[in-house]
């Protein structure tokens, strides 16, 4: 019986703990894919209060608020910060077994110092406690105390960079490169799509009139981002597509986009097959990393979405994978030599073994394996998750070759999700040895688990 | 290691142990759906011997027998009640890991004081034992003995509810409810329709020649239900779709079905799409709760079926849901203020992790949460199945606010299966706390496993 | 915690311990279904050293060093064998976890007595002492070693079968049967089918000019793997299809196949379904078993498939099962009376429950059930892809009925596989009995043991 939240919280066994202890605890930290503002990082801000900092943007607890019969006044509605922070403790003590049981403990702790349990009746006591503590506690002071070497942020290719190249010219000890995510280059079904071409047109200083000038402007823009230090890029799609064309319709497809004619889903999916495909030659060329998000069904309830707009806690898990499309688009690339080294991730967890096999196939000699497969990742990010994650990898790969965690938060304090991740690798290790799978001899453990948390990411990006 | 059957059964450690003992099993159980027969209750029926009461509508040990060999003859056919036992008590040892292994015994200690195995050499002495009980057991002696409060039968729209009311005008302790189950309503593409239409005419005193008096007929029917005390409706459905049309359309359609006109497959789809979003809305209006039943395929071996009828042992599991047509559908009534308190079951396992998600897009500061995902259900209701389900539910819910078990049986000896969920979960909220993911705190702990186990679908429901 | 590759490996229990050493480990093996080469039984080959005998033919390995960027030189090109194997020993620490891991243990362990792990340090030795017993060491020994029975090959209609007749011939006591493996009967889109069809017509001296002739001469070399003790045949599909055709249909496409012209996708369908229900039928006829494996997407990358060919590690899990179609191609067997023995794999692990509840629907008094749920095949072929098959099965079948293992393998050391699938079955059996859900009466758990591990594909197979 482990006491709640103590130093072996999730490290169920002796070799647990010290693996964790040994090899996992005090290694560094590469974000290398987060939603954090650089702003935030360049101007170094503080927050001012417990619901500033936890509950201003983060539609994971939200929704559970939802789900919890709290009106929405206290969730993104006007009510007073010291209110919204108590039906947050109001809700927390059902949230058992969910994962923001245990990152808000772990965060309440390591941050703040409290050790006890957040709950209506200590809400008053952790709300003093935790505002006063933020007065001295800026965001750089958040990521040097969670010991971050190198943060990936999430930038969109007509973003100027202006933050990034601040914090570079600061003193700021730790490396915050911009990463790449061109969602808006491929929603070409989205409104609003050529006057975001016109702004991407302004960025590259590149007048665009078709898919030729297009792509003359993502490639200045590319070489802007390159020179700002970016090595990897992010995609977030339903479904990964893969829908043959001839080049000659493209260019029609965007012509027509550009002139706010109706497209159809045939010529939404060409044209998004083009783009990729495009955009991963180009990975490759510059020895970027692709990730690729799928797997997600997005702004489920229409109603709420055109109150509160996008990433305000009404996206689901979205259908299995098809995965002859996913091997078409990658077997395309690899037939071309433009697959560049990718990382997979479905948030649908019926995907595991499937990306599992299918990464198998296009592994090619590439250290630490071309690709890939993605963390547990948004609603997968819990001890289950995370050891099914693990379990598929290990079962259908080489798990010593992970690239290990990544936050993905829109959250400063979420670097505890590393801590989170490596409890609960060191406890899956542990388990292999203790039922005598593998043997208890450190000098092949303990690399294992190093590398995992820290060196097998930095030498996959070249951090 | 655990006695066989145990007090302690399934209850792994000392925390399950106290959880149950204290909080879960001396509850009162709601069994909000199930197939019981109202008649029996009615007329207090007793059963002359076990092959009656425990093989006689059970399909679920049907099944079984079939996979061990045995000949039709013994399972559905003419054989001797006594030699039906024998060969159950043949196949019963086999189904080691079966929840049918869990079940029959928990019910033979429970009801019938016997607490050894059932097996070919004990099945002589059972046999005599049960029957011998059974002559001062009747079906209202065993609801009493299981502690239930409230019931909800499963009924068909033109239903009389005599036999309700016969029970409502009794000194029967226990609230017996109907339940709406108006599939004949949907199944527009049966045979037997438009004669179907015709008796539920008769029922509504209403001439039902299109689809405006047929909502009529229905609205009818369900005040007449309301008026009974119904609170909770229920479908049966492959798959839920959502296919927009035009009002007119519909009227098409049905005068089409009810002239004994083929209909398209779209048609189908259209006529099931109005009609759920008609039933959903009137829900709402009266506060009745939508309970969604879908993932099945029925009916799979279509010989046995013509020889034996439906529930007989023939269906599966069916396909994985499509996501999008379910959101659509949850959306629609969202965007139109007509959404009820929905629960959402899918026979498919690998649909937990996207109803929990996607449920979480429609919660709305509903107490307890508009939305429920109901409990691991038929082939699901197993140890495996159960944990599953409630560990998803953890991951991305709240699990305090579950609404938690109902029989969905066809027996009255299975409300065993409600302490068979409240053991499982007290066995998994207890691994939380002993792997220090909750702290071990009984105030807190109680109250979540008491309102799961009762209150919380007291609330729901109104009861 | 139990010592790395210990006797006690993976029997987490005093139970499992005791199934396993009574009942389990002693067990003969019969490998119904396998591919290994005939003519290397027949001529007894001795293999060089360990890089022939282990990495020769062996794509699970190839696709980890694959992953672990180890160059193709070393794996298929022409690097020299103890280069070769070097780097395996280079690969396998990394693969913490993976089944490969497990097996190459067990195999140094039973056929080389090397009780160590192998590693790059210990590879040098490792290479000496395996070689060293190589040289004493042939196929036919190897068979012995472990305990076989029976084998069954994996054998094209059209082979002559006369290294199955040279062993049976020989004093070899081992029975080695072949098995019907029709796949280029089926795969009519195949580039070849028509000059295949004129080697069948050769092999069965039957002139096929259409497809009444065709099936005349599959009867014929049926008949002739018959008289060769055939009892099983062997399918692999994507997935399992039933379009409903006319029988000149089949004619028609049959012709066409014949003359190299193109066919749509839906007359591949047609055909295949004619085929397979044809054949289906004569293998009820000749009470020969079916084995459908499906679920799988094969030759990913189509440059290595160019280069290095099938089966060289490019294959991965398909997408999951449409229930719809395999559901009616049974059920329309069922209607016939023509449904064979079966046996059911999908290579997606989400289809486990899918498989166990629909294969629920085809039993019919057949003793131990006419339809099988095949054990964990090759991706899933794991600790964790065994135990998700037995909990399945257990939770929605009969369990005491089930076939149990086969190696499916290329290599002559996979027996192992047995002796791993035998201690991941008593361990799971144990934990049912040590969590108090089946009694601790070896008189039962004795006999449900040994019908796994042999009796029933003894009586199932009618070896």
């Amino acid at each position: 019986m482990e006491k709640f939240m103590s130093e072996n919280f999730l490290l169920s066994t002796e070799t647990a703990q010290k693996l964790y202890r040994d090899f996992a605890c005090d290694m560094p930290i590469i974000d290398y894919h987060c939603h954090i503002c650089p702003e935030d990082i360049a101007k170094d801000i503080h927050y001012e209060n417990m619901t500033q900092v936890w509950l201003g943007g983060d539609h994971y607890k939200w929704r559970q608020m939802r789900a919890n019969g709290i009106d929405e006044y206290y969730i993104t509605g006007n009510a007073p910060d010291r209110e919204k922070f108590q039906k947050w403790a109001e809700t927390l003590p059902l949230l058992i077994g969910n994962p923001l049981y245990h990152w808000s403990h772990m965060e309440l702790k390591k941050y703040f110092g409290y050790e006890g349990v957040l709950n209506p009746n200590t809400a008053e006591e952790v709300w003093n406690l935790c505002n006063e503590k933020l007065k001295t506690m800026s965001v750089r002071d958040m990521i040097l105390q969670s010991h971050v070497k190198t943060i990936c942020t999430t930038d969109d290719p007509a973003d100027s960079l202006i933050w990034h190249e601040e914090i570079a010219h600061s003193d700021f000890p730790v490396t915050v490169l911009p990463a790449w995510r061109p969602d808006r280059l491929l929603h070409i079904e989205q409104e609003g799509f050529a006057s975001y071409i016109q702004k991407l047109a302004l960025a590259a200083q590149i007048e665009i009139e078709n898919f030729s000038d297009f792509k003359k402007a993502v490639l200045s823009r590319m070489d802007f981002f390159d020179r700002h230090g970016c090595k990897v890029s992010d995609h977030s799609l339903s479904y990964i597509m893969y829908v043959p064309y001839e080049p000659e319709e493209i260019h029609l497809i965007f012509r027509d986009a550009l002139q706010g004619n109706p497209l159809s889903e045939e010529q939404i999916q060409k044209y998004q097959t083009a783009c990729l495909e495009f955009l991963a030659q180009e990975y490759e060329k510059r020895h970027w990393v692709m990730q690729l998000h799928f797997g997600v069904m997005r702004d489920n309830n229409k109603k709420q979405w055109k109150c509160l707009g996008a990433d305000t806690g009404f996206d689901s898990i979205g259908d299995s994978i098809s995965i002859s499309q996913l091997s078409a688009f990658l077997n395309h690339l690899a037939e071309n030599d433009t697959l560049p080294k990718t990382i997979l991730y479905s948030l649908n967890p019926s995907d595991n073994a499937v990306i599992d096999s299918l990464m198998g196939c296009f592994q090619d000699g590439t250290p630490l394996g071309r690709i890939q497969h993605g963390a547990a990742w948004w609603f997968n990010d819990s001890r289950q998750g995370i050891t099914e994650h693990l379990s598929s990898l290990a079962n259908l790969g080489v798990l010593g070759n992970f690239i290990g965690m990544l936050t993905d938060s829109r959250s400063f304090l979420s670097y505890t999700r590393h801590d989170y991740f490596r409890r609960i690798l060191c406890d899956f290790i542990s388990r292999l040895v203790e039922n005598g799978e593998y043997p208890q001899d450190y000098d092949a453990l303990g690399p294992i688990v190093r590398n995992i948390c820290y060196e097998n990411a930095k030498q996959y990006f070249h951090f």
